[in-house]
């Protein structure tokens, strides 16, 4: 027994992928033709089909979520704290799919992939996507993989807002909806630190408009500048406080010594800025965050969530986090209040956590416990 | 009577400036060898010198608190709403000095002057300043303009952070100290913000490390971005919500004009962005937002704010707004807290507002009311 097979882990995964060739009416008025989509399944489906689960990823994330790619691999997936035997998502009674969305940068098509029609890369003119064409591809996988109906669709961030879109866009294919830290559309503040993330990104010369790949430049300074922009709106002041409070890594405050001054929360967030650069595309960094900006409920319900929600029928679980600032709790209640007025199902709670917005990935005690109670309701066999 | 001498505006007014051919000697261990400054003054100096007010400005201000500079002048002073005849700081009653700090970009000394030593532009090699410094060379100023007792020292933000310094420094020279809107010192989620918009500046190429001036450029993104980090963190998301929405400026969510789609709040963002960027220096800037990092008012005191507050003299009126999450309440509450386990006398008000940090520059009528309130108690004749 290794190291990445212990009790509550999935254990080594394989990243799988397949190929739509029939192409994607989006959002935005044009066809995607056809793509690709990466994923990974944790877990057996049952001969019923029933146990299927479905993970949305938020901004930055990926298909590999939990387990790990090889013995070496020093890092689990994404949201390994919630998914495995025992864990709030049991693989012990569900089949777990996860996937990198279009528009990603981490093997489905992106703008990083060849466009079949130009066979240039797509670059910048890869298409505009909302929250429905994910949501839409993912109905693909699900066809792909014979599953009618998913046990649960469950999201957190950006991923909540999908998993919210499934609950609308096919009411008869998702039983319960978990929708966690996210919010029925963005805030003016929440924009605004997205504008701020991309003008960081086009303000980079590297940028070249996005056509970094064919210049064989990169982004590395704006991406990494917007990254730590973001990365402040995940973590709350607490934490960041108890984190690094005022800590110097180097230098001092005598007389002399100033000019080394750097706090530690400065070389953290460059730190933070700097691998994600290494890690991640720009051009799919502005897509995701346009989605974002994009992503609005009740916008083609007459702006009224209520009547919006009334298209459900699955069951809803709501988490907010109570330092999360990017998409507070009240973010959240809006939800809950929307879905109690539209009559249905919800269960919510606002868990205490100093981790602010991070905290959605976080093994926090009265979280697990809140997740993995909701989840031993939700039926396999019906 | 024209447009600029309505009965509650100090009218036209014109800045002085000064020279100071002794060194200053600096907390960074280095002198300034010699400096300018240039101020305003509104309203009269009595007999007995016992009215002076000095005004402490924030991060992006400077010596034009009030007034206008011409007739043609569309806008006053920066802090025009609190500074006239009749306002908080009553000009019938006091005589008030604003000046720009050394380091500023507004004609005082700093890094786009002269180094006499070398006969070229200062630069990136301006002394590293705190806000120590400043309070001395506002002694100076002191000094030539005959006033050996300041009836109040008052500063917003950054400003209140020298005015706390000032009842340190020189506890027999002032008598009343009005702290708005600031803090001890910055929190770990401060530090970061002034971190991204360092990077910002650091990150474009025109930057040329501080030398763009010799080299003919200017690096107006990377300053605009860091005052876009910096805005938003000056509103309130509520006053956000309530000036922005989620407006469009252009573009539509219709199939095909999603290209265009540009939110009213990204639109402002940018423009209080390039605004800023034409007007200041990016070097000040960073030189500023380090003043603002490196401030911790008990750091020479065993980091014990009553043990600090023990060599204040005078009395304290303490300012904060319930939706400023720059400085927020508690952070007011913390430097009231230490004045009064200090026994020093100490006001505090905490103003229902909805404008966030910039709430300090606006007339609230509470705001006004309680400002007004403790000015009249402030005594010119004793």
């Amino acid at each position: 027994m290794n190291a990445h097979s212990g009790n509550r882990s999935v254990g080594i995964v394989e990243p799988r992928s397949v190929r739509f060739d029939e192409p994607l009416a989006l959002a935005c008025g044009r066809d995607l033709p056809g793509f690709e989509l990466v994923y990974e399944t944790y877990g057996e489906l049952n001969p019923r089909r029933s146990n299927a689960i479905l993970i949305c990823h938020a901004l930055s994330g990926h298909h590999h979520a939990a387990g790990y790619h090889s013995e070496d691999d020093k890092k689990p997936g994404w949201w390994d704290e919630c998914i495995g035997p025992g864990k709030p998502i049991d693989t012990t009674r569900f089949f777990v799919v996860s996937l990198n969305n279009i528009g990603g940068c981490h093997g489905s098509t992106g703008p990083s992939s060849i466009n079949p029609l130009t066979g240039e890369v797509w670059g910048p003119d890869f298409p505009s996507l909302r929250a429905r064409d994910w949501v839409n591809s993912q109905a693909r996988l699900a066809d792909y993989l014979g599953i009618d109906c998913w046990a649960a669709v469950i999201g957190g961030s950006l991923g909540g807002m999908q998993a919210m879109r499934w609950s609308l866009e096919y009411p008869d294919r998702i039983r319960h909806c978990i929708v966690i830290a996210a919010a029925m559309k963005l805030s003016a503040q929440n924009l605004a630190f997205n504008e701020v993330a991309r003008q960081a990104i086009l303000s980079d010369p590297a940028f070249a408009d996005g056509h970094y790949l064919e210049r064989g430049t990169l982004p590395a300074r704006g991406l990494a500048l917007a990254r730590m922009v973001g990365h402040i709106t995940y973590l709350s002041d607490h934490a960041m406080a108890s984190k690094f409070g005022r800590d110097l890594r180097s230098g001092s405050f005598e007389q002399g010594n100033e000019e080394d001054v750097e706090f530690q929360v400065q070389s953290y967030l460059r730190y933070q800025g700097n691998q994600f650069s290494g890690s991640f595309d720009a051009n799919t960094y502005m897509l995701m965050t346009r989605a974002l900006d994009y992503f609005d409920l009740a916008r083609e319900y007459d702006n009224d969530p209520v009547k919006a929600f009334r298209h459900a029928q699955c069951s809803f679980l709501v988490i907010s986090f109570s330092t999360d600032w990017r998409f507070s709790p009240a973010r959240s209640r809006e939800i809950v209040n929307a879905l109690i007025a539209a009559d249905r199902p919800v269960t919510y709670a606002e868990i205490e956590a100093d981790e602010g917005h991070d905290a959605f990935l976080l093994p926090i005690p009265r979280y697990m416990d809140v997740f993995s109670a909701y989840m031993r309701r939700v039926g396999v066999e019906d």
